[in-house]
């Protein structure tokens, strides 16, 4: 990858920040192409044009970095949540438009094909992961549902979503991979909804 | 990883086919846990012990390895398509029962596994894999559903499925992970069942 550069050789560089964020740029690629175990920080330092040691010295491990580019899922957990309010009778349908609609848009997509390949793929990288999920999950509690969310109910919501994806996004099999986003949506919600709300009371 | 071998250090081995067993077994191990793009043909070989020259005398390619490995999923397609078969109203549970079964039983999980992070962290890989998937999909007209199976409900069904096996056997998060099997299946074949009838005219 040849990149004109207007930093130095030395180890000065002309900013932190545009180093940092060319870093994650790069490492944020080959996560997403290779996944977490087979991407090195000697290939994120090739694919950067900057030696690994500046790697090390901005993150410290491989581990940190991969941890550096997951600012993503951070920011959608808002989302998520925003999408576990409002009335329980849409609650499949927007939980399945939100999270795939991360995958429809072109400027998450790649996150999120870096966090499935590397958490299913890596138990080191599915550590650094699980924080992340934990920390949304510990906020579903406040839904308008009439009772608590199922929490085996919404594991099992988001595996579904978690599994569409990977098959429409990472096999590409058609004609999943070809369906129009909102039949997509259409099809997958009464199946997200059904998982939501079973084991619910009716609302009192 | 030590072991005891009864085999030679030099090139002759006892035998062809007890020599291929072990490179396979070592390679369907290292597939399953770092997936296809990172494991080497270099590290297969350090793991049964042999010489990477005699892989490629067997195999060929790091491809044709891995293809190799893929043994089990051409002997599970029959229980899957027998899973099709019978009343429609316990397709969901068959089905569900039939795959989440084949990650349950110790003697199948490791290829499953396999399939799994192999094909979605890999474009070879999940080139391998997609016809194995075709020629099973190909044959499932002849199930006593009243219309043909809708190919985009079966593909969101066994999309369903392999996205809760994620949760439950590669993220290994609770409660979904420690969830009886019996509880499973009850939870998840009515999601199954809903994609597998969606869009079928009642039976005439």
């Amino acid at each position: 990858m040849t990149k004109s550069r207007t930093g130095g050789r030395t180890g000065r560089r002309p900013g932190h920040q545009s180093t940092r964020r060319e870093i994650l740029d790069a490492a944020r690629q080959l996560f997403a192409t290779h996944g977490y175990s087979a991407t090195t920080i000697r290939a994120v330092a090739a694919a950067a044009s900057v030696d690994p040691a500046l790697i090390h010295r901005h993150f410290g491990s491989k581990e940190n970095l991969f941890a550096a580019t997951l600012n993503f899922p951070e920011q959608a957990a808002p989302n998520v949540l925003a999408a576990l309010h409002g009335s329980p009778a849409g609650l499949g349908e927007r939980l399945t438009r939100t999270y795939l609609g991360l995958w429809e848009d072109a400027s998450t997509r790649e996150q999120m094909e870096i966090l499935t390949k590397s958490s299913l793929t890596s138990t080191e990288a599915m550590a650094r992961v699980r924080p992340v999920i934990a920390r949304v999950v510990g906020q579903i509690r406040t839904t308008d549902l009439p009772g608590p969310l199922p929490e085996i109910g919404f594991q099992l919501a988001m595996g579904h979503l978690l599994g569409v994806a990977c098959v429409r996004h990472l096999t590409q099999a058609p004609p999943l991979s070809t369906l129009p986003f909102e039949d997509l949506v259409a099809r997958v919600a009464p199946a997200v909804q059904l998982h939501l709300t079973s084991g619910q009371s009716p609302r009192a």
